[in-house]
């Protein structure tokens, strides 16, 4: 892989430099008042600090357990009651152990999860709000809740049984499962894609507490070394004397529209007077739900775009970001958003419809395309985040490539949705030349030759690339 | 009727007193923290400062046109588009133009229901933000958008074609139904009384802007006497020299565990350092559910119980609270609270579950009974607001009287539930000697005498009283 853009950081210490404020341009924000009128002009940029965004509550959360203190832990895991996480499980304690979530340092408890659901924010004690958009719980059953019984503490094990973590001054309280599920969706139809995998079968309790987590989590799957904690990145962004960060979320396959956007966005915070703002490419390498292409395909088709040349190794930092995807549109978009402020982020571009979906059983979209850019220039705690909306690329059939659609000439523009491009790449088509980097469309291709139908005509579980 | 605690204001000026700040006292608020752990006892009140609590957004909204131009804006609706509102819409209107809901100025524009439906609070221009949890929108069908056209204005008639009000500066936007019922009451479940009435055959958009309503709403039952807005009321409470005003949201008939909590209360804020602690006993006047007590018969339960002689008229102002009822629990419960801060209450007394009821499909209570208190006590914009968690009060057998609930003697205690005290009254039997005065009682026994079932069985539409 491109290992210039890929960037991998051997020795992680958990001490976090000190970091000073961030670029706040209070006027580049979506204006948010009773009256909201979104405006999309980025303003001329009037004075630039060094320094990267500082992280939600001040100081970014590490949660592992300092590496002389494992044995004694061990030890003391050995005598508490056992919990057994899923493996989604697994990855929300991956999330919270490395600060995507600061201030939170555990899985919530019951005031943590009121305040997600209704106020999609939590206070602190100094009377100021963090955003906290998407519930980070455990679930338990009523078997594993009499087994804790009065204890304290529990100890986390995976399904090998290997002890993950130690919850702390724990809380059991009510699932409500209904009103977490209505609350973050916006809907209670059947067929949510992590509502059925997590949340439907899962226990009428939920744990919370404080971990400390053994040692870093990891999935041997030879994409660990991209999986670069908010330490991990803000230090690289400081070494590359970065002076903007600016986010891009994705859990798709990148094409030469996303490129265009990109590079576009450089461009644009230079304009503003930055002078050396970096690309943080961030894909969700958490639970995607069935019919998205797996993360370690999209990364070998992100090493294609990015060997391609579309991208600048020097002003890009690829990288996977730990968490779980709830497709929960506006709500979720939030929690995007703010784990990145706490990776060192303070440019967050957001598209059409984030983290939307097709509604599961009406024929629509679940969410307003718009929505997900309102909520989210509009989110408690997202005020020094500066939002960057999406530009719509489209394949414009004059300069036979992706460039902004110009809606004064919309017939020379053809939209490529992603259902399209996954049928092309499964029937092995091509798309228009300068869609998508001949390499990174081969590896697509290649995605769905190894889908080969199980006699019973399913498609089986994805082979790993 | 108790005419010196049934306040009635015959001459009502709109312009707003300087009214100081409020009395705030931090160490009071039950904690809001990321461990949140609710106190319960109250703190010695420090100091006191004069004036009531300050408007949500520094000022009461009076949405009214001024006398001498209404005939003029009469004028202008006759060339405007119409919207024909249902009476529950009207109700709305009235909140909506005496400044309940201050700082809001009509009904909701889009970047205003999506705060309300993620965050249950709006920011500020300034950066602050109030509290709005309930959606205070309006609907219309796709022929009445079709009518609006490009119109800026409409006028607003009632059912009668009479006009209420002209919305202005107007907004049209979908109306997201499934996600403004599932984020509002945290499930999607057919049958909750304001979604069926109100939502489930409402238009598919909505329309917001803001209001000119053409004269003051009345209702000509023979209580708009008691309908008193929040500039009457402030302007009663000043009058009275009230240094705390504690707040009592109900919709259901006074019995004597109220009673008791009531004066218990005010002995508690005399014991804080408050000279003259003025109750706001507040029944709610909009729209309920069909099982409920209707206001008229409320009333009159009411003026019995007070005529009884259990709550001092010097330091009792009741007024009918004119919201329509949503039953959306622990969302709900802010709003009432957020509406009694602008009519001048700095405590709000809240019960077990408030604006709760029984889910509508399932065998359980909708929300979790402890659910209402904890929200209100961290939600955003009402940090001002004192919370005055509700204690038990049931009948003491050894005293034959209502009294705070002791758990160390709990079989001396009867809980008498309100299906228990429907289904006595329904019956003409009396409750034990001491639950309500005999007055009240009589007044809830000739009302569900009124109730007489039509032939197939069913309750009629109750009778006014």
């Amino acid at each position: 892989m491109a290992s210039t853009i890929f960037t991998q950081i051997p020795f992680q210490s958990n001490s976090l430099n000190k970091i000073s404020n961030t670029h706040f341009l209070p006027s580049f924000k979506l204006p948010v008042s009773l009256s909201f009128k979104p405006r999309t002009a980025l303003p001329k940029r009037l004075s630039i600090r060094a320094g990267l965004i500082e992280p939600d509550g001040g100081k970014l959360v590490d949660l592992h357990v300092a590496e002389p203190e494992r044995e004694l832990k061990k030890l003391e895991a050995a005598s508490l009651p056992r919990v057994k996480l899923t493996e989604i499980d697994v990855q929300w304690v991956h999330v919270l152990s490395e600060g995507w979530a600061s201030p939170l340092t555990g899985f919530m408890r019951e005031s943590e999860l009121l305040q997600t659901l209704h106020f999609n924010s939590l206070r602190l004690g100094d009377g100021s709000f963090v955003n906290m958009s998407v519930p980070i719980v455990l679930a338990i059953d009523d078997s594993q809740k009499a087994s804790v019984g009065e204890s304290n503490s529990v100890a986390l094990v995976d399904s090998d049984d290997k002890l993950i973590a130690i919850l702390t001054d724990i809380e059991i309280y009510k699932h409500p499962k209904e009103e977490r599920i209505a609350r973050t969706w916006g809907t209670t139809a059947p067929g949510l894609p992590y509502v059925e995998e997590t949340i439907k079968n899962s226990g009428n309790w939920l744990i919370g507490g404080d971990l400390e987590v053994i040692e870093p989590i990891k999935y041997n799957d030879g994409l660990d070394r991209f999986r670069l904690s908010p330490i991990d990145l803000r230090r690289e962004f400081e070494r590359r004397n970065a002076d903007a960060v600016f986010a891009f979320q994705l859990r798709n396959p990148v094409h030469n529209g996303h490129a265009l956007l990109m590079t576009d966005t450089r461009r644009r915070l230079l304009e503003m007077g930055y002078e050396n703002p970096i690309l943080l490419l961030h894909p969700l390498g958490g639970y995607t739900k069935a019919d998205d292409v797996p993360l370690s395909w999209r990364m070998k088709q992100h090493e294609k775009v990015l060997e391609d040349g579309v991208l600048d190794p020097e002003t890009t930092v690829v990288s996977i970001f730990p968490s779980p995807m709830h497709y929960a549109g506006p709500t979720e978009v939030q929690w995007h958003a703010k784990a990145r402020i706490n990776a060192g982020a303070n440019f967050y571009i957001v598209g059409r419809d984030p983290a939307g979906m097709g509604h599961p059983v009406e024929k629509r979209d679940l969410y307003d395309a718009d929505h997900g850019k309102k909520v989210l220039s509009m989110a408690p705690g997202l005020e020094r985040l500066n939002i960057l909306p999406f530009r719509v690329a489209a394949y414009d059939k004059t300069q036979g490539k992706m460039a902004f659609f110009d809606p004064s000439r919309a017939q020379d523009f053809l939209f490529i949705s992603g259902t399209k491009m996954r049928t092309l790449a499964k029937n092995k088509e091509n798309p228009p030349a300068g869609f998508m980097c001949p390499g990174g469309w081969q590896v697509l291709v290649e995605y769905y030759d190894s889908l080969t139908p199980l006699e019973d005509g399913r498609i089986p579980e994805p082979v790993a690339a």
